[in-house]
């Protein structure tokens, strides 16, 4: 089947996450790792999955200008023209305006899926399924979607979409977005059946999200009005770096899918996870019969249970009597902390930063 | 005060631990390391200690081939003859043997002092005043000396000396040597008074230690006496490499102090530590106001308390919640365990070589 030309994909890769250092690092950001060992980054993966429904030439990729290097050594087969460089960071929202101004420029027919670059989908030939239809979906309608996730456990890390009545063959019109429940309120979501895992994964016509952008987000909008008629020329890059910090810092979830009233949810179960901690990554992970996890090194344990060990390739970890440890060294830093204490890396990463400063981060 | 040229010292230097694993490899054993970042190896601050003493051209090491370039290499100041490379390891009293049959032929009324490379003296002018004496002592009549230390806790890694009576200005006899003992019978040692740790290091003058090795270890002599005439000359070392290997491995303790009538001892605290594992290290080491040492890396530890921890020069270890480990990083390895379980390391070094091999090692 032909890739549709109309269809375009933007792959979100800009964010510095500090959740998994010091395995990620301020100059390695998570989406450039490869958690798996796979030879694949989680970016790489990512590009390799859309390229089997999206025309290659069609697939962009959003980062800051820090990691213009690293996108472009991770995925050499893009055109300079498919990376989009921010000059600064402001979230969701001023991004994917970027791209929306950016693609209508080059085909105002366009159809778009936005997604992080980071996340990790298992069952690939759903997902993709999920996105032809999805596509197809948003062409046909000036209709916002979002995809939900079956939630397995009452996650609290995670955002819930609560969906309203069916529109169609698994498609759902949402009526809530809720932000990371606590756990008692997370248990009466699963089992209600009715609260899908939000997997900030979306999809829309180029129009309409304009559109929803004008009008819910028109402080946003305007920085990218203006720019009508650069969008797609060589002068683009020159006119971003002015305008595009001035925008303001927000969310495309906060900032319009939560407040408009076409926004609809297509349900699946893609053996996703957003690896959003070392918890989420140890659950996702081959177990030894003690439940050790170990990514990328060599190991000798003893007497150990239920540990996540990550060092370099090929170093050795000997270990004897640890249960519940995440145990994970990346170049000058070695972390060694208990598996459920992983809120506190952020505590560590700025405890290092003041007290050793940028080398360690 | 000009030193003795009669004097001479030999410093062992051969040993391959692995009790230091995996801070001490297979290629740098424990001597050529410097545990306390203090810019001097062991080896190397052995040799400075005894160049105060000893002439620098009478101090010898004896050591491996195998680390004949890291002995040139720290210890640059050394003429290639007072470097004697044995060809294979044949523990402590072939290599005083041979050290004895070479010093003797380049100065037949030589007084010796033997010592280990790899051990700590925190109070060098005591050590030095018990190594002048002990020198004059040796000189004056027939007599076999040992170092002891006056014991400060029942330790049972090491051997124990019985004094018997005193023999001149803190010179006694010896009665007994005890290795190692039980930790009941260390205590009773230690309340005794009686008793004190045998130091490893020996001072007699040449003669009376090859008459010693003639008449207690003839299977020994018997290998080095068909070299008179050899020693000090550029034949030697070919000699030692075709006669060496046929000794039998045997210590100069078992061999000749446990057995000969004429073995006496000083006394002394000289802030002596064999180093022989990471809790004496641990003893030996400041410690922060929670009980942990660090050894020449930075660190941040939250709710951790009697730890050791020591990686490579300037990597950061960030720990939150261990007690009582060992955490121990070099090269390609990084070890965690108990610190009391120190003396599974040899099953942890011999574990890593048969599943992993020799890089490991």
């Amino acid at each position: 089947m032909a890739a549709n030309k109309d269809n375009f994909c933007v792959i979100m890769g800009g964010g510095v996450g500090s959740r998994f250092w010091p395995f990620s690092r301020k100059t390695l950001p998570k989406q450039f790792l490869d958690f798996f060992g796979t030879g694949r980054s989680l970016l790489q993966q990512t590009y390799d999955r859309f390229k089997k429904v999206i025309p290659e030439e069609n697939i962009l990729i959003v980062t800051n200008d820090l990691y213009a290097d690293l996108v472009k050594e991770q995925l050499p087969e893009l055109a300079s023209e498919q990376i989009l460089l921010e000059p600064t960071r402001r979230n969701t929202a001023p991004c994917i305006a970027w791209a929306s101004y950016h693609i209508r420029a080059l085909n105002p027919n366009a159809n778009i899926v936005v997604a992080p670059s980071d996340h990790l989908i298992l069952k690939e030939d759903e997902f993709l399924t999920a996105i032809r239809k999805g596509l197809e979906f948003v062409a046909q309608s000036e209709k916002l979607l979002t995809l939900g996730i079956k939630p397995n456990r009452p996650e609290t890390g995670y955002g819930y979409i609560q969906i309203d009545e069916p529109v169609g063959d698994n498609f759902y019109k949402v009526k809530t977005f809720t932000e990371k429940p606590e756990l008692e309120l997370a248990k009466v979501f699963v089992e209600s059946g009715e609260f899908y895992w939000n997997s900030g994964l979306f999809m829309w016509n180029v129009n309409t999200i304009i559109k929803a952008g004008e009008q819910l987000l028109p402080e946003v909008a305007a920085k990218f009005e203006p720019g009508v008629g650069i969008y797609g020329t060589p002068e683009e890059k020159r006119y971003i770096d002015e305008h595009f910090p001035a925008c303001p810092n927000v969310s495309i979830d906060f900032g319009i899918m939560e407040k408009a009233d076409n926004v609809y949810v297509s349900l699946g179960d893609f053996g996703w996870s957003d690896l959003g901690t070392w918890s989420s990554l140890y659950d996702l992970s081959d177990k030894d019969e003690d439940g050790n996890v170990i990514l990328k090194c060599q190991s000798l344990l003893y007497n150990c249970r239920n540990n996540i060990v990550t060092l370099p390739n090929n170093k050795l970890a000997v270990i004897d009597g640890l249960e519940g440890y995440l145990v994970a060294e990346s170049d000058n830093v070695l972390l060694i902390c208990k598996k459920d204490e992983e809120h506190s890396i952020r505590r560590y990463v700025n405890d290092t930063q003041i007290k050793l400063g940028e080398d360690y981060i």
